[in-house]
Formats: C-alpha cells, sequence, structure tokens
C-alpha cells in the first residue's frame, strides 16, 4: 500500500484525469501539461479513444474496478483526479466489481435508483473518502470554459435570440428535475427537450422530423440551447460542445448554438468555430440567467 | 349562399367532425349518433382514414380550403364543430389555400409562430368569427375521457407510484411552455420528454435507448406520464392514448401509462384494457394536481 500523500503536495503532484470518450480528455491533459504539471490518464474501456490515448501516460480502466484505481492512482502519485469526457450511465449489471467496489455495492445501489447528478455526487464522495480530491476541469484548465460573445463570425439575429431566451426559461424550469440540459427552439416553438438521450441524439431526432416534414420553421431557423444545471455539481458534469455539436445542429438544419458561458465545456475551440463559419452557424455564449440578455459583442 | 342557422338550432342539429388520424374520430361520430344526433364527418386528406371512413356521412376536406369547408358546413346544417384525431403541424407551405384562407393567410402565418396552444386557439377564433361553434369532443361525449382508477387489471406499485408523480411535477413545470405533455420515468429518473416528435415517436425513442443499453432501468421499469397542458384550450387540444400507447409502452420496457383522469381522450377503451392485460402493463388515471397522490381504485 502507498502511504497518504502529504496534503501540500496536491496542488502540483500528477493529476489523474480519468477519460470518457470524445477529444475533452485531450484538451484538458493537454492544458494541464502545459501549465507543467504531470497527467495520468485513466482510459476507460469502451470509451477513451485508443488511437489518441497512446500518446499520453496512462491505463486502461473499467468501471467496476474502484480498488484497482485506488492503487493505481497513488503508485502513481496521484492525489487529484479529475473526470472527463463522454460516458453514458452503464446498466449496473454490466459492472464487473472488483473487492472494493463489490463492498461499496449496495451503496452504489442506491446511487444508480435517482438521476445524474444524485449519482456522481455520490461518486464523489466515494472518491473523497478514499483519499483523493475531485477537481473540475474546468478548475483546472479555465481556458475550455466557452466565454461570452461568439465563436467565429456568424451572430445570432433577433429571432434566434428570442428562440435563445426561450430555451433558456424552459430549462431554468426543468432544471430541478436533473436531466440533461439541452433543447431545440425554432420560430418561438420547443421542437425538442434532452434527456437520456443525449445532446447528439436530440439533434439527430429534430433532423428526422425535419426530413419527415414534421417541422414547420424552414431551414435554417432554429437554435440548439445548452445550460448548465444550476445546483449541480460542476466537478463531474458541465455541459459540453465540440465540433460533432456543431455537425449534428447543422444537420438539423438549426441557425445555431447559444450555450452558457462560464459554464460550457468547449471540446476543440479552434475546430468549433472553424465548422461554425464553414456551416454557417453561429455559436453564442450566453449568460446563465433566465431574464439576462444575449450579448454578442 | 346558405343563410345562417338559427341560434335554437344549435345543440340538436348536425354536428361537423373534423377528422384527423387514428379511430378517435369513430368513437366520437359513435357516440354522437348513439345520442341521436347526426354527425357529418370532414376527412382531412392524408390523415383521416380512408377505410374507415366510408361508414359514415362524409366529405374529404383539406387544410387550406377554409371557404369550401364554410359553404359545404353550412350546406349540411352544421354550426358544431368538433376537432378530433391526430394531426401534425403541416409545413405552411403545404397549404393550398382557397380564396378565403388566402385572405386569412397573413393572420394563420402569425399563428404558426408559437407554440400549439397559440396556434390553435388562433384557429378556433377564425372559426367562431364565421358563425361557428367550436365544441370539445369531450363535451359532446364525455365517455371518451379517462376516468380515476385503473383500466384492466394492473397497478401501479409503490415505486411506479413514485415515477408518476415525478413525472407529474416536470410536466407541470414544462406545462407554461406549450409542448406535448408526455415524459418517461424509470427508477426515479427522467429518460424522456416528449415535444415535436410526439408521443409514439418519444416511446420509440425509449425502446432504442433500451435496446443500446442506455438505460439503466431494467425492463419492466418505468411510466409514460401525459397530462393536459394546465392553460390549454380543452376543446382542441386534450392529451390522447390508444391501444398503440400501449403497445409502444411495452415495447419501450415500460411497467405501465398514467394519464390526467378527466382530461385524457381514451380511443376505444375496451381495446386499451385488453392489450394492458395482455401485456401485463397498467393504465391509470391520476388527478392532475400536481401535489395529489396517485389513487388507483
Amino acid at each position: 500500500m502507498i502511504e497518504a500523500l502529504a496534503p501540500g503536495a496536491a496542488d502540483t503532484g500528477p493529476l489523474a484525469v480519468v477519460c470518457g470518450g470524445g477529444s475533452l480528455p485531450f484538451t484538458v491533459a493537454d492544458a494541464v501539461m502545459k501549465r507543467g504539471r504531470r497527467a495520468v490518464l485513466f482510459a476507460i474501456e469502451g470509451w477513451a479513444d485508443p488511437e489518441r490515448i497512446r500518446a499520453y501516460p496512462h491505463h486502461w480502466a473499467s468501471l467496476g474496478r474502484f480498488g484497482w484505481f485506488c492503487r493505481t492512482a497513488r503508485a502513481e502519485g496521484c492525489r487529484d483526479v479529475v473526470f472527463i469526457g463522454s460516458l453514458i450511465r452503464p446498466p449496473i449489471w454490466q459492472l464487473r466489481p472488483d473487492l472494493k467496489t463489490l463492498r461499496l455495492l449496495p451503496r452504489i445501489l442506491r446511487l444508480f435508483h435517482g438521476g445524474d447528478d444524485h449519482l456522481l455526487s455520490g461518486i464523489a464522495s466515494i472518491f473523497e473518502e478514499h483519499g483523493f480530491r475531485l477537481i473540475g476541469a474546468h478548475e483546472i484548465a479555465p481556458e475550455i470554459l466557452m466565454p461570452e460573445g461568439v465563436l467565429g463570425r456568424q451572430t445570432p439575429s433577433s429571432r434566434d435570440r428570442a428562440d435563445i431566451e426561450r430555451g433558456l426559461a424552459l430549462l431554468n424550469a426543468t432544471s430541478p428535475f436533473d436531466i440533461g440540459q439541452g433543447a431545440v427552439v425554432a420560430d418561438a416553438r420547443v421542437i425538442a427537450i434532452e434527456a437520456a438521450e443525449g445532446t447528439d441524439g436530440m439533434l439527430a431526432r429534430v433532423e428526422q422530423l425535419r426530413r419527415a416534414g414534421q417541422l414547420e420553421a424552414a431551414s435554417g431557423r432554429g437554435v440548439l440551447i445548452k445550460a448548465a444545471k444550476r445546483h449541480q455539481d460542476r466537478r463531474l458534469d458541465l455541459p459540453s460542445i465540440g465540433p460533432q455539436t456543431v455537425e449534428g445542429a447543422k444537420r438539423a438544419g438549426l441557425a445555431g448554438i447559444a450555450v452558457t458561458a462560464g459554464s460550457t465545456i468547449l471540446a476543440d475551440p479552434n475546430r468549433i468555430a472553424a465548422v461554425a463559419d464553414r456551416e454557417n452557424l453561429f455559436v453564442v455564449g450566453v449568460q446563465e440567467q433566465r431574464t439576462a440578455g444575449v450579448r454578442t459583442e
């Protein structure tokens, strides 16, 4: 067993980056290393990108092996842990628990009965009880957060701004229900609300509805709106967008994307802006408050 | 031109039943005729069932021909009009307007910019300004409404009741946004919220998520909850369920269906109960108030 690290070591010691899918884990790892801190990636099997992970110090991890994680992270000298990347809640019977996980299983089972916030904050507690410190990716690398104003050249029209306001108000109303915080609004009409299917799944649905002639809004109308839940643990579950979100919004025939500034993670901002410009979509960071206006500079 | 009918004739004269898709229009027409009142069906092209419509006095109608409708309904002696059956909002450019509709088009265009309630109440005003009286199907045939308690043999468990309460609270929160009033909740987690895709579309999505292993709730868990919007014009847009809703809920792996009693239309209650019993699903009518408990007797 590795001894507990001295408290002072926490801020500068190696960082354990637990990696789900997509490119965000690598954006975060790069940002950490750019600051001169070592990052050790724990790639979740079935989710983390096996090609890209090779360029980093890494271990392959599976969800049921918490005991193994504790040993390995301690051996690497990691006390700080960051969770990043996409990961859809697995059916609990797919976990193959190691001994420590098995002992925690009754507690984990209870956590699984509820929304994402409930599950995530419970998991955060378990990590902290085992001597780890959970850190939000945005605390480590604030440059990954969406700023206020637009990325790229396009800006929302006044009609788009009305759709954005309606979407923010809706997400404000659904926030206490601990569901995916995304919606599509077109010409003041709510077209889709995100829950377990995720943002990409919701955009694919809007694309299908449009193809089937079931939307009256013309192509090039409508906005994807994403907002952080009001009381969520931001260390674990901030909304994020990437270039594929812009492509999905384009296929869905939307005018653009609005996300809450300062609480939305950008996977690859340069490519987001490039794809948005190529497809003539706007991507705008807006204030979180329901009553606030949309600033576009 | 046919002269306006005498006011006293309204309650007993023939009823114009404007028919969308599904079996509900025929349930309503049968209920009207059982009371000894004549029903004239106006079958909307592309929506009304061409096989079943033959058994009734009917005209084929298309959405853009309001002038034709006024003339034909008056010639049939109809002053009361009921709208019933499924009809997804058409893209406005698919309307081929007749002369009267053309004159109303600027107003209709404005109505199309907004939610369903906005569109429907505007259309109701247009009919009333032309001397028709819009009546809710539930006013004409109250027996088509879901009562409190269960249809069929199955009853919700205490876990199901907790899911129902959560769904009702969520629909209460989204009610001001004028969207489809349906949701799926399983093990206290909101799995899906309905907007433009409709209830059948939402159930198909839950089925797909389950097949893809993206739901952690076991098969046989979870409830479809439907509720009338709080301030909607109930003459035009009450939620409804039919046997296909029960089949969709079964395919989605749910335990049952809960709808608000007294404000949900049942298409073919006997078949709903028969399918529910065959598939071991519950179908329960619950009180509308968010704080009210679920009664199953």
